[in-house]
């Protein structure tokens, strides 16, 4: 750690790259059209600082999920900085969503003067995006554009990444096989996943089953009944195993069943990490469809209803179909609360279950 | 503007009112269950907040819609207000699409303690909120629940303000009665909407037509007539007039060509500020669907696919429903650039019309 | 926890009382000079809406600081709580801070207009600030105006509540003795000030003396020198118990050796959660601050070096003059990175040790 | 405007120049000790966002200063690009501003793993950063290390790009001479600041000197009468012309008449936008203050009372000093509501003025 000879002279600016790094704005309008269009500069500004933060996101993730490729427990020792660097990519993604503020202080009329320069180049043809995606866990089937977006990048290299950022595991898979793992599920004598349903039916009963048997106007009892049908289907349905992946159900009903674990004892020493990253999963996973609405409806802003510049996309419509929940990396961990319920008809943990979750000077092995 | 006597004691709190503001906060889970859940405080502060700020937005556009009830040159006087308020708008908007991310540091488990307290409140009864939606401007035919909404208020003195903030005129309205007005539309010889098709279809002509001409290859051709066909056909389209309101086009073709008029010749001294206004409306109908989709996405993270607490709506799924352009207020505005080209091919403005909008000393009348 | 019946009527209005709360917006320039001046909403509505939220602040500090007065392992229990309730303080104080923005859309030709009418009210009588910096911890001796502050609260209720807020234990005495009853400090023969300082000064030979009796250069011999016998002080220094609290040492000797001890073994599952903690204590302390930075900026473009307008305060001078670390809460944990070293220079924590920080299931015992 | 057939394979990777712009970052953990320190890669991204968008700031203000470059007029026909320009640089700031919460989510034991291996290279070298300051114009003279910091760069390129930010006019220079040419001062017979110092008498007169005459109690009057002498003083003092640049004035006593000028004659059309730009000049000078406060807030908690990195600085402390006035940019414009009074108060403009500062169409001659 002693201070390297080699390294006496090390200036910000060598550090930093800064002359390649501020070398790389180079306005179309200037190079094809021989005149500067002022705010094109704003323009690649902009889009390389989206990149530069993507890259940032990238390293988070690829380090977070690099972490999860280990047993249940080592992960668990990592934990403090798993939810850490869930943190930092959610205040990324909280800066890079405002910082379309910024690419609107120009407005359609000056974005025209350069446009066309442009062509076909498209925001469509960002690797890292469609890398950010994949590592994240956007599912392949899901997408609106399965093939075609692949098609937009052709040297060997580009491929090769994409190729790898779709076939490794995702941050979602990874999170999935973790929860499975959760050693206390169906121990100890405890089926959390039977005993939540008895309290959910219990629940439903106290305050939907019970009220309508006393009530007297017909047709609001009949209204009752069915929502009370409903709710008692919902909860078997929410947990079935799926063979496909869609827009609300993806995890397998273990995993699931270790989330609602989690959630539920969230008190537990060891599931108050646990608890905090299953927080920021969600979190990403609603900033990431946050910078997805907020980036459509710039574009919206910019080109009306015109097509893409690329010959790839159709602009404006294209993304807006993205904006869905077809894009969500963790719809069963955001649609959880549909089947939750107020907290005093939770079942309650075995008393040697809780030790398991304890520390280690309160226990009384 | 003497210090008067009878202000002597005035006191920070006294000025505020804060002794019954801040007596406000009453939480249904200590008056109805007889114990506090700590979360429903930050509950209900952050409702409140927004009523709040509703409320301050109501004020800035009362007070430019009353600023527009006057004839042109009296509202263009007050252009610099109209600027300066609408620019507040906006950031109250901003400030208040933050605000969500402090109500989700509440989690659906702490949420789902004090729910079922609320029951059958809902934000679908703020009154504050529908009347801020029809002063902008949202049209009747394209709510999603046209009468149902109004259900929501019974008392005579809300139905009252309800009905008054769909009757009169709102901003949408105003605007476009003003931009129906420019003087020199039409004037001095000089159509512009006619000067601008025809520059169109030159710029179609000159980048899609001719290229196409000379293009061999027999699909790529066919590709490139079609898109000229369309090109050419959309500016007649956009201009039309309507005879019913849609998501897409709303503004008479008068007021249209008045907009773009202001766009295209921002730089003449008169509609310097126009234009700033012209940019800040679309800004205000941006932030207003951005605090739409980030109120969605927080109601989603909430209570999942649970119905809403109140009979009146079905939760997320009429949430979304609203974040359509059916809710826009200007889709006018917002989707000109559609039809917009580089600025070389602009009509040149007549020199007396230039003088018409010139400053009174470089006028040589 | 059925629905009461008692509750079927209620509205999102009632809830919220926005009968009363949406009154209490009453001008001054209307009610005084006869006319509204436009801006006074805005001011009203921005001061109310800080005050809202400085009770948001003052409910969840309270709940902390009454899950502090428990024993160690009680508090330990409810760390979760104490984390994410922190991160909220957080959460509010970053939104309260952007919320100058909005005040700053008003210009200081326009708060001339109605400044006049509000003499001699003054922010200086928030009475809810200055709770919020007593149970914080702002030390009543390093005030600037010890004594006056007190002065601005005449009725017995606000004196009451004041005298509480100095009276009790602030946030920043019970994390003080929590940090101080760390079961492991000095435990197992392990003493971790003694052996932190003795790698510290072990690196600083490392890095500073050994590389200074090498170098040949006199003069820049005798400055390794000189920054070397500082550093070797430092450490005794910032360890020392202080009689009298300063801008910059606060905490005890051993509480500071606790926050030391968690901050170097923050990965043990015993530290996860503490290191949160410690790391949010800091940032609200930040906030807080910049907050205070904020506001001073926005006074001194709005008034100028005008004096405040209450006879109490000289305006921006006295603001600037809080904007001090006189003013911090946490000083101490503010500067420990002045005696961090690298990690490879940490002791080993004993096997034993690290067997009371672990969970449960890992311990040996 | 044609599309060019040399673009036809632009690839939105091309364009960005991606392939380098994406390999600036190169921890010298990495580099030096062999092994990546995770942080260091946050560390330099946010760096580098900081420096991509310094040089955004950099083009626009570039920019501005060059449209000052010309005489009154043709500077008033650019003013809404100046407008819109000096918009998007706060625009700008706001966003960088932001940035920090990201570095912060870096601890300081984090950055001690990598920090010994940056020495001796340090922010204090930021080329980009004194090249803004200058052009915005910081006073050399008021600087606290005025030459100390151009030592720092070493090479001929980055000297004579130092040099020229400080040899040119900056913003602050050529904003007073265009103010200083406002053709309407001291025309039509009319001195604005003269009237302007009787009225504000008068006010004075009428509202603390008359009270005071009338006041029984002596001690009363006396504080009053001391207070009517000051502000009877304070007009004549902020007019004067200054020989030396201090914190408090630096504009010319004709330009500072103008901006007063401007200011209260908002209304008038010709002074619509200048007024909207002298509210953002003091917008941008507040947010790069804001950003220094908020930098050295971030250093603070990073090496606490540590030495800066580089042999330049003395870290914390030296940062500090650079957060007072003598780095304000406008403190003539800042500290101007220091003698603004109540509109009714202000002298009237004569007609023939009116004339000269209203739209052509509107003018009688």
């Amino acid at each position: 750690m002693s201070e390297k000879k080699e390294n006496e002279d090390l200036h910000y600016d060598t550090y930093l790259r800064l002359d390649s790094f501020l070398e790389c704005q180079i306005p179309q309008s200037l190079k094809l059209g021989g005149q500067l269009v002022h705010d094109e500069h704003l323009f690649i500004t902009t889009h390389q600082a989206f990149e530069l933060w993507f890259k940032q996101i990238l390293v988070e993730i690829d380090s977070v999920r690099e972490m999860f490729h280990h047993e249940f427990e080592v992960v668990e020792s990592k934990m403090l900085y798993i939810v850490r660097r869930l943190g930092r990519v959610a205040a990324i993604f909280k800066l890079i969503i405002e910082q379309f503020h910024i690419l609107e202080t120009m407005t359609p009329i000056d974005y025209m003067d350069f446009r066309y320069y442009l062509k076909p180049a498209s925001g469509f043809q960002s690797l890292q995006f469609r890398c950010l995606e994949n590592k994240l866990g956007v599912v392949e089937d899901l997408r609106r554009y399965k093939d075609a977006y692949k098609d937009e990048f052709i040297d060997e290299k580009s491929k090769t990444i994409l190729a790898e950022s779709i076939n490794s595991p995702s941050l979602a898979d990874l999170v999935e096989k973790w929860l499975e793992n959760i050693p206390v599920l169906n121990d100890h004598g405890f089926d959390i996943l039977q005993s939540y349903k008895n309290a959910f039916l219990k629940w439903t009963k106290d305050t939907i089953l019970d009220p309508a048997m006393n009530e007297r106007d017909a047709k609001r009892k009949e209204k009752m009944m069915t929502e009370y049908n409903k709710q008692a289907d919902i909860i078997d349905v929410m947990f079935e195993d799926v063979d496909k992946k869609t827009e609300h159900r993806r995890m397998s009903s273990k995993a699931l069943t270790g989330a609602l674990m989690i959630s539920l004892y969230r008190e537990e020493p060891r599931f108050n990490q646990p608890f905090q990253m299953l927080t920021l999963l969600k979190e990403v996973d609603s900033l990431m469809a946050k910078w997805r609405d907020t980036h459509v409806s710039m574009v919206h802003r910019m080109i009306g209803q015109k097509p893409g510049v690329g010959y790839c996309s159709s602009g404006y419509l294209y993304l807006r179909s993205t904006c869905s929940d077809n894009y969500a990396i963790f719809p069963d961990l955001i649609n959880m609360p549909t089947y939750l319920m107020p907290r005093v008809y939770y079942p309650q943990l075995p008393e040697t279950l809780k030790q398991k979750l304890a520390f280690a000077h309160n226990s009384q092995t």
